[in-house]
């Protein structure tokens, strides 16, 4: 019987069993008694004590599950011949909700609402900028760019998707824009989301030249990578107050206590917490479920984003 | 030619040209030399030096136009034949979308994170609560709390709809529950948001009985009026850390700087800005300009709450 790692006890527990195959608790953090016989490891969410080189040598290991949406981090360690799968839909409901959050909070000031309940101050009347009547751009349509456009579509905005190709729309959009367009669109945007993979492509493509092309007093929110974005680039359009910020995720990160981004004007950071909610066990647990029981099946995989 | 007064030049200007009227601008400070003339009035929106008694004794004042939804504060000041109107419909995209932004902020700890980036600090992961798969009440489900529940429906969530009474569901909701049912309703609730009108059956609705009934940590949103919430009883219950609140109005309101709201543990507020947002002028403008085409043209006006 095919012997399977999940990250410890509690997911032994919730994944429950599957006919066709053993469960056994591994958080990677040191060697496995049983390391030799594993076929397919689950290595833990977000653990930075989990060691990846352990993966390396394991003569039955086929498949590594990942429970994160990226996968660069695993793509150097995975031996050959070894299926790498993401948790491509796992993280959609999480981390598109926590970009609402992002977007509603910079533009209806609840930012300057917590800092004025610290000081117990009612902020006299003004009108607050709404996300209704704006133009949204979501940069990746995949998965959670999807997520992303299906929550923003009630709120009386217009969306324009840009995916690496373009294509034709779906059930949300009219149409999908390619990258090469994003010159082109930029200029009328009030919102740009960012949850796009990153990739070589993708690196810095949040560039001077990018953030140049955007319009006075719109919102950058990177949901994707920090290194999407060039730090520096950023920095000197929201200290300028030109721009503003709603960031997840930070090159470096996480980010250092004498970081100038922390104290730039208009800008809101989130601790990487896009997938870090309670949405994401139940989610994760269906798909490690689904998984296991394709292999047991001989069924192929989902989200097989890598072969080593 | 029927007078109209909208509430400064700028509105004169915005609602532009309607055959059949003529517009001059009045901002209810004092009185209007053309007063005696006026057949509609639109007061200007939460301007606290707007004095709504000057309308008394007009004699040719045949409509009261306002630009909030609320009109209890208007009820005591319209003349006897004189229709008073509301702008029901206007603050729909606003209020939702700020209730949208208070659950999301609330759940997903975007006050942690503001307190976090003031001291340049980054938190350490940890599972932040989702708002997918939370059960979710609407109490009052009229314009605005359509506009919620639409909102609401692609995150994933289960909505239960209340209304002063019970009637069959619609393009939202299955069904719409009638308010005697909600002492069955609220232990499941993870959510309750409140956008009834303020009115002698909804003063005080939120007492401690009714929070009482409400699931631990469970969120009060109050996006209605304050007074809809009994504030002692509501702080019982946040402070003891049993319940938590986001609230758009307060009682009192604005809320003092002693009152010990500002500091009672997961409490959330903002300063009454439900419909201050840049949404507001461009839906107003068209509700005023509707409003008075249907006026010259002899039909019937929409929004009419009352007649003095």
């Amino acid at each position: 019987m095919p012997l399977v790692s999940v990250p410890d006890a509690s997911w032994v527990a919730e994944v429950g069993e599957v006919a066709g195959v053993e469960l056994v608790p591994w958080d990677l953090h040191e060697a496995h008694e049983r390391a030799r016989e594993l076929v397919i490891v689950v290595p833990p969410y977000l653990d930075p004590r989990q060691r990846l080189d352990l993966l390396v040598g394991l003569p039955e290991l086929r498949v590594v599950q990942l429970l994160t949406a990226g996968y660069e981090q695993a793509l150097p360690q995975v031996p050959a011949g070894v299926q790498l799968c993401n948790a491509g839909g796992v993280h959609d409901a999480s981390t598109s909700e926590l970009t609402l959050a992002l977007i509603l909070a910079s533009l209806r000031g609840i930012p300057e609402f917590v800092a004025a309940q610290q000081d117990s101050r009612w902020l006299p009347t003004r009108l607050w900028e709404a996300l209704a009547d704006r133009r949204v751009m979501v940069v990746g349509y995949g998965q959670v760019g999807r997520a992303v456009v299906r929550r923003l579509l009630p709120f009386e905005v217009q969306v324009t998707a840009v995916a690496s190709r373009a294509r034709a729309g779906d059930d949300l959009v009219d149409e999908v824009h390619g990258i090469e367009e994003l010159a082109a669109l930029l200029p009328v945007q009030d919102v740009v989301v960012l949850i796009v993979p990153l990739s070589d492509s993708t690196t810095g493509l949040v560039d001077a030249q990018f953030l140049a092309a955007m319009k006075d007093g719109a919102l950058v929110v990177n949901v994707a990578r920090g290194k999407v974005v060039d730090t520096q680039a950023l920095l000197a359009e929201t200290s300028s107050g030109r721009l503003r910020a709603a960031l997840d995720v930070t090159d470096p990160e996480p980010l250092p206590a004498d970081h100038s981004l922390w104290t730039s004007p208009g800008v809101l950071i989130s601790p990487h917490v896009g997938g870090a909610s309670t949405a994401f066990r139940p989610r994760a647990v269906k798909l490690v479920r689904a998984q296991l029981q394709a292999y047991a099946w001989g069924s192929a995989l989902a989200n097989v984003v890598a072969t080593g």
